[in-house]
């Protein structure tokens, strides 16, 4: 097909150009005497990611998937209880692992479309006076329904109550696109991945692990090898990899962090915020569509779900989308499926990337008898844009 | 900044990524045994480009002006007259050369925004009863107007005079985008670049000439060595080139005139027509506003130049448009700097590329001051694309 | 440094530059409707390159190293014995894997520098009357000595025994560059990676496991989420994957495969012993110095391990030949660490690219005092190379 | 075929991959407002690389035959004499190209494997009392039969006479590889490409124009359009060019300016003499062969081209090597068609790159019959490499 396909899934996200090309590299030798430098630039940066000074960020061969694993596995013995909730696809994951690997999973169910009970969470953990929960999970950022949860909120609670539970937190989606803070939010285990607002292909996964949780896996008896964090952090620490690393993914990953370095992790932010309040400006008041995130504290910066009239079916939406305008929108999982349609808003984006998602998704919408004003939603987000203070990271070159 | 740049001045056009990715190789001896294996291959899909059975083909290192030059040096001798028209900075281009070069150049003045004046040709041809015409330059699309004209009248007038002189035409923003005959219209030069239908980078001049320009040339005293043809055609019957060529050009030469072939010449006119009607749909139905080309038959599938209301300057839509959104717009060159914007459509695009590009100028004007109504330009495209039937390269995949 | 690096570890082996330039694509939606093509082409490619029929090749977003412990976690219960041989660096980690996972190893302690020892493994096999061993383990190629075993004599073995364990093999150094047979040898879990024969980047496990395995691992109790069997081959099935594929290695992988069809196999591993032939010409003949491999018959094909007089130190010609020649040369593993330097010998090679690699191994010796004659590797490759017949491709060019 | 190709033709030269992945970059507007720091950037990197201050560097969409011409049509008058030099195909191209452009080629032939002759122009420029020369050319780097001319003794030659015709340069094959000095040596046209010493695929002439040329240029009447100076020069100084630009051959000049910048210009001229050093120690050494340049004040430290014994046609060996090693030599050109073969040492190069290109010539003229002793050339180039002291560029890593 003629032209560039316009990717808007929510991950993988589009890898910039200047990334593709960092990882255009000749092979070297992961055992050379260089090789170390590298390896420290990259541990250094993603401190700054995670903002923690203390942690230790580690990065697996591995997808995101693997990283929930090795939290599980490194800081948990078999059968341990572990508190969670389930609102999405990516948080019903995690509960699943849990019980494959399993452990005792108290889940709390939660509705589609809100995030993370914090309520519930504390009433939970209060029950719990024998400390019979070891770990907490936490979703930042459901994927699949566009909700963003508040994760300081659920260490507060931690803390209020004296729990002594890890906090693991799902970042999948929202490292480096929607603030995340390791050491202000006592967070234990962070998992996430390459392929999100790192902006990298899938293949990596890049997760960060506090000192207690740490030592809790020192003590822990689950069986594990591939995921063992030690074997990690012992290699790491002289500046190599237990197996052979991805040359041209350490490269990508470099050159990812020194982007995000230059725009400035609050910058970032911000454009987050900003491109995502123009999508949502020509959802609801340009197609005067619903978001399936049910309130606004939960509209999540780096992907929005957008429901369609019940008469409707979004996969068709996605279909016409994708094979007639090259565009490729998220799809609806599981309990959401063909009741929304995603647009990934998160990574190396600028306005008018997403009016052409935008403007593509309205003509097939329209296709499908779906009844939306043409044009309407590219003049919400224009007129959001064009009224709101531009973030540095879209400003105005010199 | 942010996401990737828009980038629709009229060429460089767009290389795609299979195009980008073929130039990405290795340096190899442009003098070895399986080198002419490449030049053959080339020079067999660029007469199907051009749409010869007779003609040569000719890749220069050069840009496309470098076969301006050829054409004038090899084909004529020092002071001869030719007939052109002048009605674009580009149709003036050539104009200049001519004087610059010593030859007594015969202009027809024409208002810019008009095509080649068919009436004219006939006029001058007619007159010159001595044949001391002894070429005819047409310029097929003016890029700064956005104007193609109808080379096969001028020819038909030549026809019916019988004259004898050479047809020169400048096809450097038409070929492959906007049909073109060198065969039945009996071109004897035509002159193109590789950044504009090709999607190559800029740095390769690609003209095409008939035997009997050849055989004028022979007997042309014009001093010429760097553009001859001759040199050209002895090497390249064998494979190879006078000078060292540009390996990464060729291959992603070769690998243009494969996509070419894949999509199919008439399939590629279709889609830039279609294309171009969303364009012009968005500017005159949307925007209200008037194009450069003041009637429908000079209409340019390739580049449309916009005029924009008399009391603004099209200068600063172009700059905020730059600076603040990313996109490249086309400047207004000489008599219509300050007057037009010009948006190139042409090459490897679809509808969602342009919808960036109308949403991104809208804005733009917007900002500029310009009273369109939001969303009306990407209202208009759609409507455009969605009742027009799709062409080839942009159809539903399997 | 000026000039390019010379790539001699045994793995990452270099990454041509066709494949390095199918992997800088755009990212793609990898739930699309045209995905499972791209899925399907390259599990059918597998297939041949496993020389199965009936078994399921999966590619894990892990090291090789993954695909160990899903041979473990998925076809054994928690405590099943294992009995394996070690030998080297790589034989020994699997031991040691097992063991973490709390498996009960029985191995087989081998001299390094002999291959797996056919005749104990006769012995503990016949001694194991009650089938207590689960699944026995060799290692085809040990990469840390330079060894290829005899598995096929394994499973003969096995089967004059009649003894019902599983036999998984680790072809990590092999798979693509020495002839391996899934269905003849009824290996069960053949376990390999992507950044040796197959000439890509590390960070893609692959594996290939058979109908027997598959339902062995049906009732197998052993805790596993991310590197469960069914989880891939069941999304698999469908063209798509459970988590995020890498985009960039897919496709690598895709043109991977293609390459290996289009040289042939049988081609394929013809050349890997030719050239591995001029190597150990240049060692043995030319250097005067040892392998590491104390018989011929276990002679690798895709790495050589070189020992050093007893008085110098390997690990200083390695330093050397790095800092001042850019040359990379495998270092010496544990017990060998020091003993022996490596060349590695697979995946996309020629003469004059080893031709480096002893020229230079040979003047990090001498500037190491390490008495060889000059030029004398090179002089034992080239007669050895030029008197004998030619694999295919090698093979002049038309 | 299997393996990299050896790339030692004169030219083009191997493209390191950062140069490579610079010039992967898509298409940008090339009249935008941040255009001319890249343009800027390069100019000033221009007169660093030509060491002048004065000079205006000018860089041409052509090959280096390109400079030549603009060399002669901007700076002379129809007719003009010129005095030149020929012993070798390429000063050869430029005495022919002065003859079809008309002017009145004065020419002091000169045995091949000599450099220009110093005497002899000495005495042409003393007989012209009434100045009729108005150009002296002088081919720096005669890459045909690797001869380096002594250019400052040219130009004392002329001052000594107080001669004043310009003084035109042919430094393809030098410029960046060996020294050249333009504003010492007052140059008025130093005439180069890309595809040498300065790593880039061909497709841009590259040359430097003195104060004095461009005055001079002011009332010359040679007729030009395409070439013209002054064109470039007046865009140029807004940072901008008069057609467009390559981008990714700007983009990569403006990387291997950087390169150049970082390995500093008189440690690649170091470099470029070591292993030119060890080229010829193979050859003479080695091999007991002769270099076609006939006294070491004119050998090459860019190119050695090398006689063969006369029984056998060098022919053979070149293309042995290039169907039977993947290896490509340079070819006898014109005169000593059949009689030499070249290799070419120019660029990004190290010890072990050329080591391949050695074994490989070697292992080509044993399989013609040439009777040279296995391993001699590369035990040659050993033992001079590891005992003259390494250039920075080659130099230990930290």
């Amino acid at each position: 097909m003629a032209g560039h396909n316009f990717l808007f899934v929510p991950g993988p996200s589009n890898v910039p150009n200047r990334i593709l090309r960092a990882m255009a590299v000749p092979m070297e030798d992961h055992r050379s005497v260089k090789f170390p430098e590298l390896t420290h630039e990259i541990l250094t940066g993603l401190k700054r990611l995670f903002k923690t000074t203390e942690a230790h960020p580690i990065v697996f061969p591995s997808s995101g998937t693997g990283c929930w694993e090795a939290a599980l596995t490194n800081c948990l013995n078999s059968g341990s209880r572990i508190l969670a909730s389930r609102f999405g696809q990516f948080s019903h994951l995690w509960c699943d692992m849990g019980q494959r690997l399993g452990f005792d999973m108290q889940i709390l169910e939660t509705e589609w479309g809100e995030g993370a009970p914090v309520e519930r969470y504390h009433e939970a953990l209060a029950a719990d006076s024998q400390h019979q929960i070891k770990a907490v999970l936490v979703c930042h950022n459901e994927t699949a329904t566009g909700v963003t949860s508040d994760v300081a909120a659920i260490r507060r609670v931690m803390n209020d109550l004296g729990h002594p539970a890890l906090l693991f937190v799902d970042a999948v989606s929202s490292l480096g696109s929607i603030d995340f803070r390791m050491d202000e939010w006592q967070v234990d285990v962070c998992v996430s991945g390459s392929q999100k607002g790192l902006m990298l292909p899938a293949g990596m996964g890049i997760t960060c692990v506090s000192k207690k949780a740490l030592s809790t896996a020192q003590a822990c008896s689950h069986p594990r090898c591939y995921f063992d964090y030690q074997d990690m952090i012992r290699s790491n620490a002289t500046g190599y990899f237990p197996y052979t690393p991805s040359i041209p993914m350490l490269y990508g990953l470099r050159e990812s962090l020194r982007m995000l370095d230059e725009e400035g992790l609050e910058n970032i932010f911000a454009r987050h915020q900003y491109l995502a309040g123009g999508v949502r400006a020509a959802v609801q008041e340009g197609w005067k569509l619903a978001l399936c995130a049910k309130e606004p504290q939960w509209y999540s910066d780096s992907v929005s779900a957008i429901v369609v009239p019940p008469e409707f079916n979004a996969a068709h939406v996605i279909e016409r989308a994708f094979r007639r305008y090259n565009l490729a929108l998220g799809t609806g999982l599981s309990k959401v499926a063909g009741k929304v349609f995603r647009i990934g808003h998160l990574g190396d984006l600028n306005e008018l990337m997403l009016m052409g998602a935008i403007a593509g998704a309205e003509m097939a919408m329209l296709d499908c008898n779906i009844p939306v004003i043409p044009g309407s939603g590219v003049a919400a987000a224009s007129a959001y844009w064009r009224h709101h203070s531009v973030p540095a990271g879209l400003e105005s070159r010199k």
